[in-house]
């Protein structure tokens, strides 16, 4: 296969069904939407041995126990990914919203329209529910997809493909709408991230050094995912039981998502009210905790924290834990080694929740609330295609709002300028 | 000069200067823009010799007569410079604005927050009016900037500059929330824009090339105008007499600048009874006509339109002129040539209008009104740091808004994920 003609073929061909995507009716996107649901149930046998057959080469070829995990389609994953196109089908349609229409001194009205981004190229690792997924939210958002999937998903994704095609051709939009890469060559990808001809947006999903490969070689804009170092900051002022609950649910309710705190800093002033039974709850959900010099001095027996802690995400059962003498100490610490994704603040003083949520630089700020909130479903977008730590256009949770742009829109009645 | 020791001791001061600045209220960061004020009064003799010195140095080393034009600062230019700075006194602060904070089904508010983005580069050639523009935007967002202004204009900005620096002191925040470059040397362009940790954002001002080069090399992100291929569509239902002014003004009301109207799209069907008078009125002013095969029948004498003439900006006295038989031809030809910037129908047609201001994808899409009034200023937004052609983030004219992002930020009373 010559794979430059091929992704040129894809790209054209994306670029092309951009423009019949953006026309269509949010009534269109959804009977789009509804007969690929259709589609994969009827398909789902030849789905499920599909993704058998990508097992069995993965069993052969050695992949270890977490990504088989990962690439299996079990019968109840299979009816989550349905069930969440029937979920994408219910989310209001942002595309052709128009705001902020206003008259001008010069007579014309000015307004900004919200509109698709065009062609969205998202390059994602093992899961085949996210071949369903990420087609789901850049169909509704009026945008035409090219979707690049791990190549030990091969079999499962080409057949899920097979269902988008049928569901596209059933709701009279193009097939070539959503387009799921035939070849598993990986300059495929290298043309993929680099032609803005073709490709308006990247959404890398996968691990950091995917992600990280990607973004350097881009030519076309990258919404990029990279660590979640997240902090809870203990305040004197908290409430002692709320802070408890919250950092023991910010560490223990999943240690491999990016929302979970990897360090919890606590004021000196409440630190001997809450770092007991907090270490006890830990250690009884068998939680390493790694102590700076005076948390050490309160917790018997805990392992000493150095300055690679501080910066790390573990994304396991480990914590780090400082001891700071105020907000400005907590803010210094966070503005240090916090990688911008999602901080927490507990405390009843309101005026230190005021300044932790202005001054807090992360794409999301909390008070008394567990970082494990920051999450598309929690934040209302209904779904989210990934949560980005970029400033710019989309920050945080990513929805069908962030798969979209706006245009400026002018009414005038033969207005010139003068 | 160490450029790179040079630079990086800027970028770490910018870095360091960005989260005074984002603690900054619209108090200090207007008295700080009213010191700047004050200050460029009192030093005005200084700036205007410091400009002299810039313009002896470009005749002699042969600058062209429209760079010297650029190049200086005229009393007027000066005056008008200053009352800039007091018109971004009046606008409204963007930062820390909440918006969409709304209770969700676990209990938790959610809304977003507007903050600044950081760090600001921009990057621009010999106009100096442009370092006070750029300076005050970028303070009224919230953010520090690093200014890289023409190595022609360096008097005239070091001048300016030490302004900058008085007004930032008097106002209690940190001198180096705005720094030009003291060098010329091109490496230090080279260092701007390759260091995410320094800079957030890249705005080039200047020509194609500029920012093609920029792009090219950037490791950050760049907030891009490239060209303005901009078409006005004369349909068949237009009012003629709307239809001669506006594409008339959009043509020649400014030749140079980027929204002006480069080709004019005709329906066959009014033809006749708008071309003549256009053209008349066109070569009255002076305007080389080239045309379709069909428009040359209509209009005697004129020029051959090429396939490159439907792809060129001109900035110039020049028109390309074709005929269309309706609203899809229209369409297909914008989608082709346009580069996305702005195009304007002229119709009292509701339902042409409608399908226009929905399909075309550009970043400003006008009916009944010249292109021209693609403007921050004329779209309210007060002033503009430039005009995007960018999908993401911003889009079209770019004011205060553009140069901030939104966080999220989470309020909740000891709420956990389950």
């Amino acid at each position: 296969m010559d794979i430059q003609q091929y992704m040129a073929t894809v790209g054209e061909q994306a670029r092309g069904a951009s423009r019949a995507m953006a026309r269509a009716t949010a009534g269109d996107k959804n009977a789009a939407l509804s007969a690929i649901a259709g589609a994969l149930r009827a398909h789902r046998s030849a789905i499920l041995d599909a993704n058998q057959r990508d097992l069995a080469r993965g069993r052969d070829s050695g992949l270890d126990a977490a990504l088989l995990d990962r690439l299996e389609l079990t019968p109840e994953r299979f009816d989550g990914m349905v069930e969440g196109l029937e979920q994408v089908i219910a989310l209001a349609d942002p595309v052709g919203g128009i705001t902020d229409l206003n008259y001008r001194p010069s007579g014309i009205q000015v307004g900004k329209m919200r509109v698709p981004l065009g062609v969205i190229g998202i390059i994602y690792e093992s899961r085949p529910n996210v071949t369903i997924d990420a087609a789901a939210l850049c169909l509704k958002s009026g945008n035409a997809a090219i979707l690049r999937g791990g190549s030990e998903a091969i079999d499962s994704n080409q057949a899920i493909a097979e269902c988008l095609r049928i569901g596209l051709r059933e709701a009279g939009l193009p097939e070539t709408a959503v387009q799921v890469i035939e070849t598993t060559d990986r300059a495929a990808v290298g043309e993929l991230i680099t032609h803005p001809e073709w490709v308006d947006v990247i959404v890398p999903r996968g691990g950091k050094g995917l992600i990280e490969r990607i973004s350097n070689d881009a030519r076309v804009p990258v919404i990029k995912h990279l660590d979640g170092n997240c902090h809870v900051y203990i305040d004197a002022q908290a409430d002692a039981g709320k802070a408890i609950k919250v950092a023991y649910n910010a560490k223990t309710q999943r240690y491999g998502t990016c929302n979970t705190m990897e360090t919890l800093l606590v004021h000196a002033g409440i630190a001997e009210r809450v770092l007991p039974e907090l270490a006890a709850q830990y250690q009884a959900a068998g939680v390493e905790l790694r102590g700076c010099e005076r948390s050490r001095a309160l917790l018997d027996g805990i392992g000493e924290a150095t300055e690679t802690d501080w910066a790390e995400e573990y994304l396991a059962p480990v914590l780090a834990i400082k001891l700071v003498d105020g907000l400005d100490e907590a803010l210094e610490h966070i503005h240090r080694y916090s990688s911008g994704h999602t901080e927490s603040i507990i405390t009843e003083n309101y005026t230190l929740a005021r300044r932790f949520l202005a001054e807090v630089d992360s794409s999301s700020v909390m008070v008394n609330a567990s970082t494990r909130f920051a999450d598309g479903f929690e934040y209302g977008l209904g779904a989210e295609i990934g949560i980005s730590t970029d400033k710019l256009h989309a920050r945080g949770p990513v929805g069908l709002e962030g798969l979209t742009g706006q245009k400026w829109v002018v009414l005038g009645d033969g207005h010139v300028r003068t």
